[in-house]
């Protein structure tokens, strides 16, 4: 396995030097002569200058609004990699961009922020916003970006989505369902573990229980989430507030005793072969991490897992971001969504699910090349 | 003339709302299946992104950073049409992305701010700047221009140059350069009118005077400006320093009366046949505002002008910034030039004007569309 990763990571290093950045913006119509510029640019641009100046809503149809996406990050939680910084955001940002125009045909501007200060990084998006149609936050950590998500979409009139945080949550809840299905189990009855109480755990943990899941363990460093513990943030209060109803005590090896389900949404290794076998019989293991997931599926397996999936497209069932946002984005430029609810992604989740109508253990949702997928998530948009 | 206009101002409407934003986000290279995901997306991009947070100086070659300007406006000057905020800019700054494209093959990114506010101008630039090889600065207003310019260029390690100031006054320049030569007179001895005493035209006063003009006389919207006006701001009273060396009184009208050359960018319609008449004999008028310009070439004509130019791609010698700004970026990114200094734009305008052998009346500069154009300029960015 590691040959392997230092085999695709030289190789990717080699694709990005080559191409020096994953997107090109490009004019949409060819500019051949005088007459073309003569409307493009001054002086006919003027009228349309001035008509967007007195009638700000027409610029959805004759700007890039209607049709552009800000994805924005301060790189202070990239991928499974942590606080790396802006320039290390920098690959990942260009190549959602990259997604967005191959599965949703959405033009999307990839910026990272050289300021991490939470004040800042709001005012920022705000002020940039004009141009775009929709903020994708992406890859700021918790819990500033509970924060930064809210005030954002407080202040400005266009869709605001933290794709960790509810893209995630998005696809989980989805793969969850039909993986539910495989073993025979239902939500409402599972005893689910989520091992990770950032961005996307928090998210997972409130879309489950707004669909149902009644029996739902949320993790940590410092183990289980339980209201008697004297460390908890706001939002890890919060979360105690509605998980761990039969008061499970311990670590995340000891919230899987038993468990139905393992969602991994937190860092490398966390679990092994041991952890799975202890779990309840055909286990569900979906380990999340970027890159390197908390148990390879190899060693998944040797526990006894029944259902595995990972965030990675080289294993089967990757249940990836790329399954929801760019559908999400999609359904809300197209009617002229202003929030993304949670009512659209509980609507968003059951709609994914059911682009597979006999889920197998080795393909619980479609690949994000099929087509139904992207339009099936944007009709969950209303 | 007025018809026409409504008739070119109706169908650049009605392009704009058909293209529905005048630019593309693309993937630089196709998305066929989950092998490219691996390299361009996860878990492959983990691989750079690393590399870049350690590395950011590869973000040049490894991002889209090496091939990428940033174009930003508050909207508080756009065109010839004022203060007309950032919905009013988005047209106007998407254009120019295209024309990045078009003619230098350099990916443009427009951003229109949502704050006039010259601190919150300056940290917003700074903080999105990451992602950009360099910064067009465009269609800010007089006086907060020069303090935006010159503060984001000293925190930036990347070249920053306000357009509507500098890629005007290297277009003027080498323009005037030959259309002196078409006129047999020569720099350092003409009489130069600058009617707009803005961005443009203090920029303009400042590249004539360091490329040898001695006689040069700059107007405000209250006449000539002069050492004892009272009513001088910072930025005017350091054009009084070097301008008006024969101490002219008045409104641009008295300015123009024996002047070789009128430059304006200040307005429509500033000037009249009668103001050209008394201008010495050959005289040159560059009516620079857009759309309308100062005066139409028309009128100008019958006013005796011998050479001609505007702004405007529908009349001969069209003086536009879009001979120098493609160029300037191209130049900077290929050489990894971080400062555009006053040497350069020097260089810059020379370039410009060399590429015309024989300057003729109806022919003083290329047309953008000539390939030489935009290569001479980027070889003077050393």
């Amino acid at each position: 396995m590691k040959k392997e990763l230092n085999g695709t990571d030289a190789a990717s290093i080699a694709l990005h030097k080559k191409l020096k950045g994953k997107i090109r913006v490009v004019p949409a119509a060819p500019i051949r002569n005088r007459k073309d510029l003569l409307l493009i640019y001054t002086p006919g641009v003027a009228a349309v200058a001035k008509l967007l100046a007195t009638k700000p809503a027409e610029a959805r149809t004759h700007s890039m609004k209607g049709r552009t996406v800000l994805v924005v990050s301060d790189g202070s939680a990239v991928l499974g990699l942590g606080n790396i910084g802006p320039y290390g955001a920098l690959p990942v940002m260009e190549g959602k961009a990259a997604l967005f125009k191959r599965f949703a045909d959405i033009d999307a501007v990839p910026i990272v922020l050289d300021t991490q200060e939470t004040d800042a990084v709001v005012e920022t998006i705000c002020r940039i916003a004009p141009a775009f149609g929709g903020v994708n936050i992406e890859d700021i950590a918790a819990p500033r970006c509970f924060e930064i998500e809210r005030r954002v979409a407080e202040r400005l009139d266009i869709p605001v989505m933290h794709d960790d945080q509810h893209g995630t949550a998005i696809v989980v809840l989805a793969g969850l369902m039909n993986a539910l299905k495989v073993v025979g189990k239902k939500l409402a009855k599972a005893d689910i573990v989520i091992a990770g109480a950032g961005a996307a755990g928090t998210a997972i943990a409130t879309l489950l229980k707004d669909a149902g899941a009644k029996r739902i363990t949320i993790t940590d460093t410092n183990g289980i989430i339980r209201t008697d513990r004297a460390d908890l943030s706001p939002h890890k209060r919060e979360l105690a507030s509605f998980t761990n109803p039969e008061n499970k005590v311990g670590t995340l090896k000891d919230a899987l005793v038993g468990a139905d389900a393992f969602i991994g949404v937190s860092g490398p290794n966390t679990a092994n072969a041991e952890d799975i076998k202890a779990m309840a019989p055909k286990a569900i293991v979906f380990a999340l991490a970027n890159p390197v997931p908390e148990i390879m599926p190899d060693e998944a397996k040797r526990g006894g897992a029944y259902v595995i999936a990972t965030g990675r497209s080289d294993f089967p069932n990757q249940l990836n971001n790329s399954l929801v946002f760019p559908g999400i984005f999609r359904g809300a430029l197209d009617r002229n969504v202003k929030k993304i609810t949670q009512k659209i992604k509980l609507a968003a989740a059951k709609n994914l699910a059911a682009t597979i109508a006999s889920p197998k253990r080795e393909k619980i949702l479609p690949d994000m090349f099929d087509k139904k997928v992207m339009l099936a998530v944007a009709k969950a948009v209303r």
